[in-house]
């Protein structure tokens, strides 16, 4: 890398970075800016990569071997688990976090305070393998609050309300209102709004306190 | 890493690791010890990360990149494959074997013989996000000898009873009965009685080796 | 290693390889050629494993972590992203491409310009844990130009027919015909022919052009 090319990569202080953690990998696409932006306090786990042409706040924390790509828009408090992909050009706000072995497509949206669990699959391509798929390619847009259960995965443009809650194990193919609980395989359908939810370990309505907002 | 904390991570003899293992990773939650303890025969594969904190028997052998976090106690002969991570404070038998792309939740228990095909998504918080959640969390116990197939999803709290096979995709919402196959994808039901299952390829009871327990 | 053991990697020119590549894993189980042949212009990214036994033709190209197993044959413009595993004893065409964090079964076969999208898993073991098992292990056929979606599992056996198309988070458990789209969460059924499918989000059919072919 030359000292030019160097010197593009900014990292905030008080980084700690375990090894093998590779910040500034090049973009095999031509991107518009090559430089790397991230925050403070970043806590970087043994193989993790991010590219250039991304953002991030201050207080990233990944996992071993998460991989960020190139022209990515990142928030503070940023958390992206071991074995987890952020594919290039997504929006994401502060105080997301990611769990492990999760895939976010390209031109994925994630509002603040989205939590995806473990194996969520984001999608971005209406009909892959078509000649002209691009101009269809888009992720989904997932609202501030919402929480994505394991192994969920998202289709394309599809829209999850604030404070949404998604079951495991569901397919999200349309649009989920927000502050509702849905789930379902082969199309999550609404249930319940998710302040009235009960918890069947011991009596109580964990999500109350959303009432106020939705 | 201080030689005091270095003399904590003790591993058995005849060990084989590969490049880029790390043994004795510190937790960044508070433990209770802070010692590694894995017995003798170890092999591991590239990338592999093994958190203080826990303990692992004899004839351990991971996948690259496997993630093994803190405060787990796992028996001899355990197995675990490529990008797979078992979160903190599980209980793993003799002999459980976790192929690749896998995600064990915290507080899970795995007994003897379990085995999770690829991809399997364990899950452990009834409501994620929501402000008490800690409460509620407990992954899955999954008994002597069941089979997991690949991509399943096991919802907090259930157990899935001794040898019973679930279906690959299915997701495991309820408890399921030992020696039952079980499949679905919005809540696995129980099919059959494993050991009266028959191969479609060729005229054979594969699981009738298990009648005499059931 | 030896150097009689090195000199069966061959690699061709314009190879470019990021950090901690391993060419040349031994393999565990017994294979009947040690060597491993990748043709020209390979570029792999850091974290790359690949196992001797396993012949790959020119341009192949690898995301972080991949790790390609023993007695695997693959063609040319092979691209396996970050985090997927192929298993041993394959047979892979020309062109195919395969996403982040899937798994692909050993005995697997995938055709010319077959894609499999991010979390896909390829199951081969009808009967896991019963002791005959082998015998009836064999992963699924996927004939080419098959586009499989996000998150999709495939169980053992079943033929993909060529240019099939198979929705995100489908669980295919029997043949799917060719230029078919296909999807369902417990079994995913044929809908409809694929060069009438129409796009949503602009008005096209983007597969017209297979209309020809199928």
């Amino acid at each position: 890398m030359s000292s030019a090319a160097k010197s593009l990569v900014k990292i905030g202080k008080n980084k700690i970075a375990e090894k093998n953690v590779v910040l500034g990998a090049p973009a095999s696409r031509k991107i518009a800016w090559s430089g790397l932006a991230v925050g403070s306090h970043a806590r970087l786990r043994s193989g993790t990569v991010i590219y250039r042409g991304t953002r991030i706040g201050d207080h990233l924390e990944t996992g071993h071997n998460a991989v960020i790509r190139e022209e990515n828009e990142i928030g503070d408090h940023f958390s992206l688990w071991s074995n987890s992909v952020v594919d290039y050009g997504c929006r994401i706000g502060r105080n997301v976090k990611i769990h492990c072995n999760c895939y976010v497509a390209q031109f994925t949206t994630l509002e603040d305070d989205v939590f995806l669990a473990p194996g969520v699959v984001i999608a971005n391509d209406l009909h892959p393998g078509a000649p002209d798929f691009r101009e269809c390619m888009k992720g989904p847009l997932i609202k501030k609050g919402a929480q994505i259960g394991c192994n969920v995965t998202i289709l394309p443009h599809v829209t999850i309300g604030e404070y949404a809650l998604i079951g495991a194990g569901s397919v999200v193919t349309r649009d989920i209102p927000a502050y509702t609980m849905a789930r379902g395989s082969d199309s999550a359908k609404p249930k319940t709004k998710i302040y009235d939810l009960e918890c069947r370990v011991k009596p109580h309505l964990p999500y109350q306190h959303l009432k106020r907002l939705g």
